[in-house]
């Protein structure tokens, strides 16, 4: 059966996976960056950015296998953006340029209507009004056989957590305290009952959780 | 100049510390014990109760220096109990038996009147009514020149860090999902800019994590 994972979900020492202030020049809030160190060190990061170099290991290995056998993805509508401080809304076309890192259908959960944006590079960006499961049901169809992954942001994480939808959830704890923002783990009681963690690899800059839903 | 420091204590991989439904057979909530497994199964903690055996190695050397230049220390209520299902609570005389592990003077922060209790092995435990200030000042003058751990529970550790009144946090971040309890990063808008992890330390089992204040 094909699966709703979530890969590469970084998570500041105190749970917050997005600060405050989220701005064009900030798409995790303010110094929020600092979750993503640990990934932009890697080989694969830096292949992705057109670079040389980069680490190998842990953390390269897990980055580098997040989208193994994904066929689609969904994003929240803060993880699409436009960023409050963007004027021209409507020219939006997501945070990743002409050529998104998906290369799949990516289905945006959003109170807004919009038409679909075809983008280079096989990304197609579909703007969903009804809803977590509509958005799944639509994910699962488009991903044909494969995965869907459940790219973020914290609210949207926790919508499909707290609905029991996601089956395995990859967590990445980054050693920075961040105060403030938006997490994953909030009001989430009872999941505790729904699903446990039964993988931990730390690497030398972060820990590495994956969450599975219990077997009954 | 003497420090107050939080050191070995356990949050979930969801960030609480403890577990809904303290009992007396469940000093950490509900199935809240699993925090404490690494602890329990270093060299340590194995001498600490009187049996041979346990594991040495970066989780040992962090149970085992916890308690390095400790002149005194600080619990909150909950920490020193009695949990809602003892019945008589008057002769409560805390978790830990007739020679608790402290050695050493300890205030516990309560609302209750209370003579205060010699134990043997030299922990006395005073009972202190009028907040963490008071309780801080009595403990440093009780260190005698030495250090003043705070030992929790989480309300405790959270108050005093809100108030910026701790100097050093040794986390101890446990691969378990709780989904409900006490943590101590809640309400802490703020803490950021006084304080940074300055340490991330894997070992097989856990990450521990130091946090201090920042330099001005």
């Amino acid at each position: 059966m094909p699966k709703l994972v979530v890969r590469c979900f970084a998570i500041s020492l105190d749970g917050f996976s997005a600060a405050p202030d989220q701005r064009l020049e900030a798409p995790f809030g303010r110094d929020g960056l600092r979750l993503m160190g640990w990934a932009f060190a890697t080989k694969h990061f830096s292949a992705m950015f057109g670079r040389g170099g980069g680490a190998e290991g842990i953390d390269n290995d897990f980055a580098s296998s997040a989208d193994a056998n994904i066929g689609a993805s969904i994003l929240g509508r803060r993880m699409f953006g436009p960023p409050p401080d963007v004027q021209d809304k409507a020219a939006w076309r997501g945070w990743w340029g002409t050529n998104p890192p998906y290369h799949h259908p990516v289905f945006v959960l959003t109170h807004e209507e919009k038409a679909p944006l075809e983008m280079e590079g096989g990304t197609r960006f579909t703007f969903v009004n009804d809803g977590i499961h509509s958005a799944l049901a639509q994910a699962f169809a488009a991903a044909n056989g494969k995965d869907v992954r459940l790219a973020g942001g914290a609210a949207t994480v926790r919508a499909y957590l707290k609905a029991g939808l996601i089956d395995e959830l990859h967590l990445v704890q980054v050693p920075v305290l961040f105060g403030q923002g938006e997490r994953i783990f909030e009001d989430l009681g009872g999941v505790e009952s729904l699903y446990e963690c039964v993988e931990f690899t730390p690497s030398a800059a972060v820990s590495h959780l994956r969450i599975v839903k219990k077997a009954n």
